[in-house]
């Protein structure tokens, strides 16, 4: 792991502790670096549709999560401008979900994210693209501003 | 309001209160009818990103939900397969964000809605396409089959 | 009609005859104004897939170039930066197909329009939502700026 | 390469030879195999906009072709439902550009393909994602059904 990768793994972790979202969906940060990020949640009572199974609102919430960390991993403020997703099999109560987001392209301040949402079998849940757009600022102020 | 619309409110009324998200989420249903819906929640702090505005994650939950409620309007049981998302603008802390989902096209078992998530003074926070596909099965399960 | 939307006719018919495609695909400019665009052609041998049906990027090329004329309305050069289609059915060699463009949103730079890809019959072929971004500059460059 | 690899090309050019668009856009098949295919085209004048680069509509149908041949090469008909571009960089005229489809998750009917689109140089032009679904039928329609 480089340096970069250290310090975009510190950049995540920073954003998920100032997220309300992340203790109330109990978002886990289980690896990354830059470009990269793997998250993961269990899928509790409350995420649940009227079928018993995950809120497809939940699935992408997951994605976009993941393509959160990843679109900010060199520290240069990115915000999601557009997202599109596929559902293509629900989960279950009790199940942990994964979601892993790759960076695909990079042009100027434009990037594109690929997601994978899958369950604990490995299966694909849903498939996710998103575009994030640079913006001002940083996510952690540094003194020297190393990591441009 | 015609003895359809009515039903696709019982509908939709039954389907939120089936589903776990319903009060997690704080949904409102304000009002709907066959092919649309109009449903709304207050931001409250477990909605929020770092930047203490909505997570994007929400705003497509809200969309979602709406479309959810307008594509199962005729009782024929009806699922989000895809959908896109564009983020306009923030919403912050407990300001009131409401989806309204409206039929494009209904073309033998897909359907388009499109549903525009607007905040309290009525600006854009985000735009929303939904593809939907019919599947087995009702909502709501009656003895004369009047839905159809 | 205002003076606002006879410009935006005057504008779209300035880069229809700039374009390549236009003739290429006998794009017709049909009606338009601020913020809309009417546009159509007819399927022709060289649009076909193996099937015998209008290739699925010539609808998306026909919705393209109706978001292009509606975003670009005001005379703020723009250009798409993201676009979604869902494909409903298909049109036939000889049928003539209209695109409906309308801005859905207009968010600083950011626009978001829908477009409704018709047959002759008026059935719905393919429902389309774009995402544009103003860049520098203007399509017609007038000497009192009258536009803005 | 194995037999289904060969037998997914010898179905690419099947459909390329049946498609009214092959010689219009002139597609060149370069490589693929079972779920994923490489495309290419040279930018004509005929596919400009007014600004002298590629029209939107031609990358994204670069794209949805390379899709299908990807999306069918198990031999079982399969159409494109959805799809989403995220448009980079502009192409030119005289410009190589390459499509190459790569599938992301199948899932009973439904298929996921991401689609990168590169100029000559590498650089990314655009990133698609498509959803395809398979219907009845055949591209090749075999004796003794080998390639299922």
């Amino acid at each position: 792991m480089t340096e970069n990768d250290k310090f975009a793994q510190r950049i995540a972790r920073h954003m998920l502790s100032e997220e309300g979202t992340g203790p109330a969906w109990g978002i886990d940060y289980e690896d990354g670096g830059v470009g990269w990020s793997q998250i993961s949640f269990t899928v509790k009572d409350d995420m649940l549709n009227g079928h018993g199974t995950i809120h497809g609102g939940m699935l992408f919430a997951l994605a976009d999560t993941a393509l959160a960390y990843a679109c900010n991993s060199r520290n240069d403020r990115s915000v999601a401008q557009q997202a599109s997703i596929a559902f293509l099999s629900p989960a279950l109560a009790g199940e942990k979900v994964t979601a892993t987001a790759r960076e695909e392209a990079l042009q100027g301040r434009s990037g594109v994210y690929n997601v994978a949402v899958t369950g604990e079998d490995g299966r694909m849940l849903a498939t996710f693209q998103g575009l994030s757009r640079t913006i001002r600022g940083h996510i952690i102020e540094t003194k020297n501003e190393q990591e441009n």
